[in-house]
């Protein structure tokens, strides 16, 4: 065999993900794409907002001189000391430009964080669901994820069960609030209950505990809940955040890492994330991108939009009898499957040409993801291929 | 320590390059930056071809839906198939686009083929002098670089060198043609001299070894030289390849990488790479950039400027008195040191407001490297600095 073993291993593992990309196109290909409701895939439908377009065409028609070249490797100054004063502004710390580094969006950020902590045979711990790509991103720098369950009905954090997973090994643990893929947002009280067990860890194990922060889902909140900031709970703290959700940008590689200023040795860890942002080949973020978003700090995608789509979908599921909490963030619905058998459930949808994902591809088995970031329509239109495959499974009940 | 240990030992090494690069900044600041004659780094100054530029107001005016979202992990398939047909075309090669990945510059492209290839403590040979990210590249991935010197005057490669030190463990061996910093282009005698060594190895360990063809530099060539095509001499090869000289879009972060129809496993080869490319963390190569180099798959930045630079810059190297070999390609000059004291001869060239790097930085110490990719004028107004550090060696005989 040509490729490295453990590629191979991976390759068969992730040919389940392309397997079902290629049904999914397939039947597309069939029935027409607008008759096929994907909901399998978080990128966005959604355009960037205008004022995002307006710098796309300004930045290009200016021209200016040197501004494609190479820059520090951290990014441009400029654009992070404007990403630093909003930090500071929001955390209430005395957020550095030092500490930023402009990345490949949020997938590049958690590399390079996991990079520059791991050491071989360390353990980064999850709160399941979770976003399995984590597994990879730990694999690649020679540690690993241990999966810790969170609550079954609100999957926010048991702070019992994250204390009973922590070990010597334990390097960091990774918090996704809003969270991909149960909508759930950690609150105060989570983010203190999980600050004040990492405390006591720290102490028994005399070691220190990143928490790594990955932010893509900060700015999609419904009905005015607040996400607390994580710096004001955990001191060593990095935040790895993507303009890929917040600007509809997911195909452009946008996003940064920050640590925290009051985080020990933070200059030490700020430098490891530059040096690995050069050497995992990232090199910089992308330059024009770093411009466009600077001047775009405090712009969103319209939440009105993904309000509506919630509430369309939450809507017809809830009618088709789903077991499922509203998500306070993200763009994400993760209801119970029907019947016992995920397979057999995942097979049912896509006979009713609804393409979704398995739990177990979230560490979750029973139940699965709906990406509601598809056209409104397109949801709207989906209620009878629910409706439809509800009652197969309540008519056998 | 909170970082990693190797990354804290990396950090440690990296810091004569950013001490270097303060130097740098320090004296630009004292005396001005246009005082200062800064060939320290491949970073070129010429702007992107006039069709680049209008291609960016272009595409960013035409505001297409759909434009900023993710793709295929390995790019735009119409981006891939223009690619594979130019490739096909130069190389002779039945090239077919899933054999493709748009890839975050070169340096994503070598991580991915390095991901792709290396169990753990497999070697990869660079033929010296080499970009030294090299190193960190296989590090990252679990190898190491094994450096091969070449021909000490025509800096080709020597066929006994390169067989002395394949061994079982070799899975790969970097060219880098037109080469980072020698300017030596290799020539149909040397790939197929390669090519022989090879065929010999592989018999003799049962082994298959990939060639790795880095070819930022690869339209950067000068009195109509021909660079063959790697793919008529190597059946096991990936072509790492980067804009970022060619259309001077280097903070963009832009290629491809590209698998040898005709090598074993091609396919497999090219999924491992795609793979790669999601869970390193690039996860697709920036969509914009993919659209404006499709539209400029045949321009290239003006080879006449930098021939004017290449000629500026040998004639007061010669005038002074250095040693060196006047460049086919790229955009390096990598002459003889003058004394015995790499540091020292460093320094000397500071101490005239002159930024180098030396030998060693490229696994070849007792030279040093000028990047000519700098302003004409600044070539042109470093010509007394240059004589007046070169007397200083000649007067103490």
């Amino acid at each position: 065999m040509i490729i490295a073993n453990h590629i191979a291993k991976d390759l068969e593992s992730a040919s389940y993900v392309r397997r079902m990309f290629e049904q999914g196109e397939a039947l597309k290909k069939q029935y027409g794409a607008e008759n096929i409701f994907d909901f399998s895939l978080g990128n966005p439908e959604v355009e960037p907002p205008d004022s995002v377009r307006e710098a796309f065409v300004r930045d290009a028609s200016s021209g200016a001189p040197g501004s494609h070249r190479y820059m520090n490797n951290a990014g441009y100054m400029p654009v992070r000391e404007r990403i630093a004063a909003m930090i500071g502004r929001k955390s209430g710390t005395q957020m550095r430009p030092n500490l930023i580094v402009m990345t490949v969006g949020a997938a590049g950020g958690m590399n390079i964080a996991l990079k520059t902590l791991l050491n071989p045979g360390d353990e980064v711990i999850a709160l399941a669901p979770y976003f399995k790509e984590y597994d990879f991103y730990a694999k690649n720098h020679g540690g690993s994820i241990i999966p810790v369950l969170t609550d079954s009905e609100t999957f926010l954090p048991l702070p019992d069960a994250l204390e009973a997973a922590i070990n010597e090994r334990t390097k960091a643990v990774i918090i996704n609030s809003p969270n991909n893929p149960s909508g759930a947002v950690y609150g105060d009280d989570s983010l203190k209950a999980i600050a004040d067990v990492l405390r006591v860890c720290e102490k028994k194990f005399g070691s220190t505990i990143f928490v790594i922060s990955d932010e893509p889902y900060i700015s999609i909140v419904y009905d005015d809940i607040k996400v607390p900031h994580v710096f004001r709970y955990f001191k060593n703290a990095i935040i790895v955040y993507s303009y890929s959700k917040s600007l509809a940008l997911a195909g452009e590689r946008i996003g940064y890492a920050a640590v925290n200023p009051d985080a020990e040795e933070a200059d030490s860890v700020a430098a490891g994330l530059v040096f690995c942002n050069r050497v995992l080949g990232y090199v910089n973020a992308p330059a024009t991108m770093q411009r466009i978003v600077s001047d775009n700090l405090e712009t969103s995608v319209d939440i009105a939009v993904y309000t509506e789509k919630r509430d369309a979908i939450c809507s017809i599921m809830r009618d088709a009898g789903f077991d499922f909490r509203i998500p306070q963030g993200a763009f994400y619905l993760f209801p119970k499957i029907l019947g016992e058998d995920e397979e057999a459930f995942k097979e049912r949808a896509v006979a009713h040409n609804i393409l979704i994902v398995p739990g177990s591809g979230f560490g979750w088995p029973g139940r699965f993801r709906l990406a509601y970031c598809v056209a409104t329509d397109t949801i709207l239109r989906s209620r009878d291929a629910f409706m439809e495959l509800a009652a197969e499974y309540h008519s056998k009940g």
